[in-house]
C-alpha cells in the first residue's frame, strides 16, 4: 500500500469512518506515556493503533480484565548465544512478549562478516518480530586470532545507512578509544548522529569521562549498584543485562527511581537456548523487577518505551495513535502471565503457543568449515622444558588463571595427564584453511576419556578442543568438519553426541527447543566423560577469547592477557620467577 | 578544528593528559540524567563537558554554593512576537538562561518565503544561542488573502534537509489534516522520521486521534487539565505554554509527575518583548513550577533535557561529559537568581548583563513595502443598504464577534462613527503592489481621533489600519510606507508614535529593551487618542487572521470564518435574521 494512501486510510479508521480491522475490548492498559493504567479499548488498522474510541470494526477481541501492555524490546542481544536463526529465535521470544530485538551481530560477523550481517538482516524478513542491528565495531576482537572476516570502515560504510542499522554496536575496545585509537575514532565519527553503544566494565574516573567523551551513551557491563550509578551521573544509559552468565538486574535494580528511570534498558545480551525455554526472556525481568518491587509502569516503560526512545524508534514502545500495534496481553499485575501477543495488529501467540507462520532464508554461502588437512601430528606437543603454562579454570568465571605446571614428556612430546586434569588442547583455524594450530593445555575440565570441540568459539569461532589423546582430539576435528561445525563429544572415535551448527558453524537450523535439548544431551555425554563443568562448552567457547584474562589460546598461539601479547607454551627454568 | 582533532583533544582532556579549558569549582549541578542535585566540579574544554573530576585548567570559575543547571531550551517560539531580531532575541534571553531555541519563523516566512527562513538561519550564525528551526507547514494560513509567499513541498523540500531544521512545525491547519488534504499529508511524508508538531486547540476523541496517527506528536495548545490529559494519553508531548496572550504553566502544571514527566516541554510561543523584560523567558516558566510545587529536578529535566531528547538532539540538555557546556548557575533553590550563563563553556551572562558580542547580519532584501498608489478614494466605503456587518471586538481574546449595525451614509458613503464607535478598517495589500484594499468597519477600538496602523498583521502581515477620517488612514499607510513597515500612531495627519519595523516589515533592527519602550510609546499615542484597550496593536494584529472567529478582515475582503468564505460588508435587508 502507497504511503498516502496508508495514512488516509489510517485517518478513516481513526475518525472512524470506516470499519477498523480489530478493536481489543475491556482491558486495562499500561500506558507508557502518562504513566497510567487505564481502561480503554483498543481499535487497531493496518498494523497501527488508531484511537481508544469505540469504533465499528471487522473483529472485536475482548480481553476484559487483562492488562495489555507495549510488547517488550531488548535492547542489546546477541541472537548467536541462543545458537538459533533470527526465524527461530522469534519463534521463540515472540510468545515471551518480545517483539523488538537491537541485535549486535558480533558471532557471524566474526566468521562472515558483511555477508552474515546481510544474512541476518535478511532472515528477519519475514518474521513477527522486528530486528534493528547496530554495526558489530569491534571484528575481529584483537589480531591474536584468525577471524573470519575483518569489518573495516570501508565495510561498515556501505551499511551504516541500512534502515534497520540504528548505529554502531558496543564499542568494546575501551581501552583502544580512551588511548585514540584512529580506526576506532574513524567508525566512532562514521556513525554519524546514529547511536553508539558502549561497553565498559569497571571503568571509571576519568578514563570513564574520557570513554564517554566522543558519544558512547550506553553500557551493559555493571555489575555493581556503584558502578552503574557513576556511569549514569556522567550521562550513560544503563542496560540492565539478565544474560546467562552476566545476571545483574537484581543487584541494579535499586538503582531506578521514576526521576531517572528513563535512562534504563533491559537487555538480554549473551543468553542461552535453555535459559530463554526456562526462565524466558525481557518478560522474565519485567516480572522479576516488579516481584522485586519496581514500580510496575517503569518496568513497563524500561522495557519498552525507553528502549524505542533511546534508538529513536519513534512508533514503539507505547500504546497510543500512530504507534504500531504490538501488545502483550498479561494475565494481571502479580502473576504477570503473557495471555497473547499481538504484533502488527496480528495475533502471533496465543497461551505462549506461536502462531505465526516462519519463512527460512537460505543459509549463507561460505558457511562450510576450510580446515587444512591434518593428522595426529597435527596435535603433537614437542617438550621444550618440564614446565609448560596451562590455562587453569575457574569456577563460573569467563576469566581463566595462567598455571605453571611440571609436565612428563614421552619421547619429547607432552601428552595429557589425566590423573592432574592435565589435557592438550588446540585450536584449529577453520575460516581459510591456512593450517594454523594453536596447541596448549588445560587444567579444570576433568575429562577422563574422549575428547571435547565446539566451533563456538568467541571472537573468532574457530574451532576448540580439549581431549585426553591426540586420536580422540583428531576425530573430534574431523567430526566439526563433516557437521559443518558445531559441538561434539568424541568417545572411542566416535561422536556420541553432537549439536550441529552449520549455520557460520555457531548457528543450528532447528528450533530453540531442539538447539536446548542438544546441548543438554551433549553436556551430559561430557559428564559421562568424566567432565565436571555445569557447562562444558560454555568454558570452552571462552578459551579463546584473548581480551578475558589472564591466558587464552587462539588459532595462533597461547596469549597472556595482562600483557597483551604472545607467550610460550613453555616456561624456561630461569623464568619461573617471573610468571608463577 | 577538524573533528578526528578535536575527538582526540576531548579524550586527552578528560584524562587529564592536558590543561582543560575552564573548570568550575565548588557547585552543586542539577543531574537530569540521574535525577540528582550533588556536588561536582566541572571540566570543559573545547566548549564541551568533559568531565567531573579534577584537572588542572587554564581557567578556575569559583561558584562555591551556586546550583548548576544545564541552560534552557524553549521548545516552540516565533521570535517575531518579540519584534527583534535573533541577534537582539539573543542579548534578551541568554542572560535569562535560554541558550537553545528551537523557532518556528511562521511570520517572516509569510512575508518572505525561503529566503525570510534564510535570513533566521544566518542571523543565528554569530549568536551565543543554538537555533534550530522546525519548518513552517501553513504558509499561507489561508486563500483568504494575500501572503508573500507560498510555502509549497517543493519549497519546503530545498531545506528540509539542513542541519538545524528538525523537522515540521505546527501543523495548524488539524481539519485539513483529518480531512486528508493532500497538500498537507505531502508535508507530512516530507519530513519523513524528522518531528511534526501539532497545534490542535480543543481537538478531542477521534478526531484528535486521527490528527496524531500520521506521526504528529506535541500540541503547545492545552489550555485546560482535562485537554492536556487527552492528549498525553494519546502519546502527544504536552509542550505547556506561557506566552504573552496564552498563559498555561499553572493550569497544566498539575498534571506532571514523575512517571510522565518526560513527555512535557516548556515553550513560549508568543512572548512580546515587555514580557521577556519584565517577568523572563524560560527561566519564569522555572521558577513558577518550583514556587508552585513541582519538584526542581523535574522542572529542570522539563526545561531541558526533554525538549533536546524530543529533538533528538543528543549533546543537550544535561550536564555530563561530551554535552556541550550550556550552563546556568543560579543562586539557590528558592529564590533561582540567575548569576551566570555559560554557553559552549564561554561565559555569555553575568548578573544579567550579556557579555558577548554580536554580530549583525545584512537586512534581507525585498524588505520593503510595496504598496500601489493609493489616495482618499481608496478608503471610501460606497453604502449599499443601511445595515453593515461590524467586527466587533471582544475583551482579552483574539476572537472577534461578528456584528450587524446601523449605519448612517452620507452621500453615499459611510464614514467612522465616533459617537457609536464604529470605525472604518482597511487591509492594504503590500507584498506585491496588487492594490487590494480590504475595506471594514470595527467597534471596540473608541478612537475620537487619528488613527492607527500596524504591518504586524497575522498571518500575511498586509497594512492594517482603523482611524476616524479617510485622511487619517491615508497618512497612516503612507507613514507606513515610508518606515517601511511598523506600528504607528497618526494625530492631524502626522505621526505621534511609532516604532520602525523595517525588516519584512514585522521585525525591528533595535534591541528588545527599545522595542519594548517603543510599543508602550505606541500604546500611550493611541490612548491619547481615545482608545480604550490595554494592547490595542495586538487587537489590531489579529483583526486579519480568517482562522480565529468570528469576523475578520484581510486585503481580499471580509471572511465569516464560521462559514469560512468571503461575506459582503453590507447586509440586505431580507439577510438580517439569518446573520445577526
Amino acid at each position: 500500500m502507497k504511503f498516502m494512501d496508508l495514512l488516509c486510510e489510517l485517518i478513516s479508521a481513526a475518525r472512524g469512518e470506516i470499519e477498523v480491522d480489530l478493536l481489543i475490548q475491556g482491558a486495562d492498559i499500561a500506558n507508557t506515556i502518562s504513566g497510567e493504567i487505564h481502561k480503554a479499548d483498543i481499535a487497531i488498522h493496518k498494523g497501527r493503533v488508531v484511537g481508544f474510541d469505540c469504533c465499528s470494526a471487522q473483529e472485536i477481541l475482548d480481553l476484559d480484565g487483562s492488562l495489555i501492555v507495549p510488547s517488550f524490546i531488548d535492547g542489546h542481544v546477541h541472537v548467536e548465544s541462543s545458537m538459533v536463526t533470527i526465524p527461530e529465535y522469534a519463534r521463540a521470544i515472540v510468545p515471551r512478549g518480545t517483539t523488538t530485538v537491537i541485535i549486535d551481530p558480533h558471532e557471524i560477523a566474526n566468521v562472515m562478516g558483511l555477508n552474515g550481517i546481510m544474512y541476518m538482516l535478511k532472515s528477519s524478513m519475514y518474521v513477527p518480530l522486528n530486528v534493528f542491528l547496530m554495526l558489530s565495531s569491534c571484528v575481529p576482537a584483537t589480531n591474536f586470532e584468525t577471524s573470519g572476516a575483518v569489518l573495516d570502515t570501508t565495510a561498515m560504510k556501505k551499511i551504516i545507512g541500512h534502515k534497520q542499522v540504528l548505529g554502531l554496536a558496543e564499542m568494546m575496545n575501551y581501552p583502544g578509544v580512551i588511548n585514540r585509537d584512529h580506526v576506532l575514532l574513524e567508525k566512532i565519527k562514521l556513525a554519524g548522529t546514529k547511536r553508539i553503544d558502549g561497553h565498559c566494565p569497571h571503568l571509571t574516573g576519568k578514563d570513564l569521562a574520557a570513554y564517554i567523551v566522543p558519544g558512547i551513551k550506553s553500557d551493559h557491563e555493571s555489575t555493581s549498584l556503584s558502578e552503574a550509578a557513576e556511569k549514569l551521573r556522567k550521562g550513560m544509559y544503563i542496560m540492565v543485562r539478565e544474560g546467562s552468565t552476566a545476571k545483574n538486574l537484581k543487584d541494579l535494580l535499586p538503582l531506578i527511581n521514576p526521576v531517572n528511570s528513563r535512562q534504563f534498558l533491559f537487555v538480554s545480551d549473551d543468553r542461552n537456548a535453555a535459559d530463554i525455554l526456562n526462565e524466558g526472556h525481557i518478560d522474565f525481568m519485567v516480572r522479576t523487577a516488579i516481584l522485586e518491587g519496581l514500580d510496575p509502569i517503569l518496568a513497563f516503560q524500561i522495557a519498552s518505551l525507553n528502549a524505542a526512545q533511546y534508538f529513536g524508534l519513534n512508533d514503539l514502545g507505547a500504546i497510543a495513535p500512530g504507534f504500531r500495534a504490538d501488545l502483550v496481553a498479561l494475565d494481571n499485575l502479580v502473576d504477570l502471565h503473557i495471555l497473547k501477543v499481538i504484533k502488527d495488529g496480528r495475533l502471533v501467540a496465543d497461551g505462549g503457543r506461536f502462531l505465526a507462520k516462519l519463512k527460512m532464508v537460505p543459509r549463507p554461502t561460505r558457511s562450510k568449515m576450510r580446515i587444512a588437512n591434518i593428522d595426529l601430528i597435527s596435535f603433537e606437543i614437542n617438550a621444550v622444558s618440564s614446565k609448560a603454562r596451562v590455562i587453569g579454570l575457574v569456577k563460573d568465571q569467563l576469566t581463566t588463571k595462567s598455571l605453571v605446571c611440571d609436565v612428563q614428556p614421552k619421547d619429547g612430546k607432552v601428552e595429557s595427564d589425566i590423573n592432574r586434569d592435565i589435557l592438550k588442547m588446540a585450536v584449529v583455524e577453520r575460516h581459510y584453511a591456512t593450517g594454523n594450530i594453536g596447541l596448549g593445555l588445560v587444567h579444570g575440565f576433568g575429562l577422563r576419556v574422549g575428547s571435547i570441540a565446539s566451533s563456538v568459539a568467541h571472537d573468532s569461532h574457530n574451532i576448540v578442543v580439549i581431549g585426553t589423546t591426540s586420536k580422540e582430539m583428531l576425530a573430534a576435528v574431523l567430526a566439526m568438519k563433516e557437521m559443518n561445525g558445531g559441538l561434539v563429544v568424541i568417545r572411542d572415535g566416535k561422536a556420541v553426541a553432537r549439536l550441529k551448527l552449520p549455520i557460520a558453524g555457531i548457528l543450528s537450523d532447528m528450533p530453540l527447543n531442539f538447539v536446548a535439548d542438544s546441548i543438554g544431551i551433549c553436556i551430559e555425554a561430557a559428564h559421562d566423560l568424566g567432565c565436571s563443568l555445569e557447562d562444558p562448552f560454555m568454558a570452552l567457547s571462552f578459551l579463546c577469547l584473548p581480551v578475558i584474562p589472564e591466558l587464552k589460546l587462539t588459532d595462533k598461539g597461547l596469549v597472556d592477557v595482562a600483557s597483551f601479547d604472545f607467550v610460550p607454551l613453555f616456561v624456561r627454568d630461569q623464568e619461573i620467577g617471573a610468571t608463577s
